[in-house]
């Protein structure tokens, strides 16, 4: 036994927050482990310090390489100080957003290019992929939606225009062709029972397949 | 005429940034081009924010890596912010430290690797590298000696250990060796004056070589 690290990703408005918490009490007592639920900057001082700054809606001369480096750079605290403590301590991860999302926002979304963000977040993660990574897939529109919905307004990112958006999802759909044993999709424009059904099978499904290694 | 954009590079307590105030002066006459002295973070608020994380004393469980990224991320904000629209403008750019620092202190000191911090500096420079860099070359123990005379505390990075400092000098003499083309070094265990003279000299001669290409 083991600690297991699973990211969640989609864009905007695909319901992953949402999902995860409907994952960690089915998930705790169908597996008997502890549960960590994170998301960057996840309770790090200094990651948290390093998102503020991207997130600042004054910071408007950011230059798309100077963000994405802070977002690897809050990813590599992130997980030094708050993953890698919870898997060695045996726990399930649950993670909402990690290095696909650079690659899709940074990488398809500001067009910096796939690979390049790719090989720049390998210094941040220097190999730690997640064990599983569930895609939750939503249309652009449907996503913006709902996050519109929240009334919690937009922030910096979310403001950005709807090509943009389209141009995640794409690179999403990408990634997912090029890592069929890591990510797997989830249509998340269905009811919620439906999406956590569909979540809790598929990581029940590699967990055990990853134990019995 | 173009700009001409020159770092300075040295172990702690070299003397950088009291031979370029004395560089200034003669520079702007001799050449007849603006001078614009500047080190990271440069005025650029954003960088100024990211290394406002880094210097921090408080932030002792930083990992190095993250250190790595969020250098490179000041790096890239200062260099779109202020270093480029400087040589646009046809201005010489002095700059206290850029990217061999990064390699001496986190590749060398903090023995990250100098190829990989200088790869994952290249997402932050992409390809704009100094035209000219002056090594200013002190012993360690000289070096140090004159940081404590100063009586301005040591910050984080310089209370570390005296290997460490050994391990970035030791970076320096390397990348010197491998860029014989853009670095060149300066004994700067002398007489300000002298160390000044040649400087001046090294200046002009690559900066009449840069103009007659």
């Amino acid at each position: 036994m083991a600690g297991f690290f699973i990211s969640f990703e989609g864009p905007d408005g695909a319901g992953k927050s949402t999902v995860i918490q409907e994952l960690m009490q089915p998930l705790a007592s169908q597996t008997g482990q502890q549960i960590v639920v994170t998301r960057e900057p996840g309770g790090s001082a200094i990651a948290e310090k390093i998102r503020q700054i991207i997130l600042d809606v004054n910071n408007q001369e950011m230059d798309d390489w100077t963000e994405a480096l802070l977002f690897a750079a809050s990813r590599r605290q992130h997980l030094v100080e708050v993953i890698e403590p919870a898997l060695a301590a045996d726990k399930i991860v649950l993670c909402d957003r990690f290095v696909d999302s650079s690659v899709a926002y940074q990488g398809g979304g500001h067009q910096l290019g796939t690979d390049q963000v790719a090989a720049l977040n390998d210094f941040a993660i220097q190999g730690h992929y997640p064990d599983l990574t569930l895609y939750l897939d939503v249309p652009v529109t449907v996503g913006l939606q709902r996050v519109q919905k929240l009334g919690a307004g937009f922030d910096r990112l979310e403001g950005q225009k709807l090509a943009f958006h389209q141009r995640v999802r794409d690179t999403y759909q990408t990634l997912l062709a090029a890592n069929p044993q890591r990510m797997i999709a989830v249509d998340a424009d269905r009811p919620l029972a439906l999406v956590q059904q569909d979540c809790l099978a598929i990581i029940k499904e590699h967990f055990q397949a990853r134990n019995s290694d």
